[in-house]
């Protein structure tokens, strides 16, 4: 089974037990010609993907009325997969959203480490800097890369600790984001798990 | 006495009661013929400004061994016109520095509302909001333009406040800010008290 989350830059895929990913730019979905279950929040891609009867399209079979009208497919697959917690995807953009006894409490969204870095690097020259992840928390910063390191990370872990719940990490820099979050769990397929329950759930229909 | 900050988009000028500002990309420092003290943290305007001799620069009458190399002197300016307290410059980047006891404990950067507006935008078109400065920081966004207003002000407020000092806050945003620190003082003319400051103290060399 070949399942795919597709995002702004990348086609995530997960075929049985491996994951691994394509370039938007370069990659045709044409070219495969097995069945493919997918979300995506890519509205380029839309009018291709539903052109090509093997690309099967899991958005639908998610109760919507629990989620707000604009919330990305993605935000809300990682979500469902949880009964507690707050879910952090960190990719182009961070979506950070609570869950609590399988309810959708809300969440917000903070902009991705990349994104980050060159709206510092636009603001000045001089503050061109990579993140330090290991940037200390509990002393205000003395320099110019953990000055923006703190303004960046510290704020968003103020608020994110302070919903006292498990954290889930997942999206593409989950790594980076275990270093400020140490007991987070990260799960990269997160959306995958949904993805599955759906299928299984509407297996006359979808099988 | 004419005072002037340079930033990197404009010049705030202080002539006696009356500011002002003028752009960088079209005004031209030569056309002023009074004395003018200034600051300046636009490197690209250095030599020129160096080359006025009615252009004085009071960045050398600070201790800087106070502060850190990088450090902004439109941030040690600021710093050091109070005593306690948390001062939140709000501009093209928003700069936030704790002051206890006459000493900067230090300070972090995070990024001004047009640089960050404009990050939310690259990343998604569908984020091309403004920030909601109303936003309900007790409840957990369910729409896009409250998404990036909590993931953009919360995560500010929630680390300023934390520091359970008075708030301080200058800078062109700075009435933009004040409806999120409802209790902060605010004063547009931090820099140039502690311009007057040094002017006093070395009326001798400088008058």
């Amino acid at each position: 089974m070949l399942l795919c989350d597709i995002g702004n830059s990348s086609y995530h895929f997960l075929d049985e037990q491996e994951e691994y990913k394509q370039n938007i730019s370069s990659f045709d979905p044409a070219s495969i010609k097995e069945r493919v279950y997918y979300i995506s929040v890519n509205a380029s891609l839309h009018a291709k993907l539903q052109s090509l009867p093997n690309w099967i399209d899991l958005s639908n079979y998610i109760d919507r009325d629990k989620y707000y009208k604009t919330m990305g497919i993605d935000r809300i697959f990682a979500v469902e997969s949880i009964a507690n917690g707050v879910v952090i995807d960190a990719g182009s953009a961070v979506t950070v959203d609570v869950v609590k006894n399988n309810k959708f409490i809300g969440g917000f969204i903070y902009p991705g480490i990349q994104a980050m870095q060159k709206t510092y690097e636009n603001i000045s020259p001089a503050l061109a800097y990579s993140f330090n992840f290991e940037c200390d928390f509990d002393i205000m910063p003395k320099n110019s890369q953990d000055a923006i390191s703190y303004g960046y990370l510290k704020t968003l872990y103020c608020e994110v600790i302070a919903h006292k719940l498990p954290i889930i990490l997942t999206g593409g820099d989950a790594l980076e984001f275990k270093k400020i979050f140490p007991d987070a769990k990260i799960d990269t397929a997160l959306i995958f798990h949904t993805m599955k329950k759906i299928i299984q759930q509407n297996e006359d229909i979808l099988c």
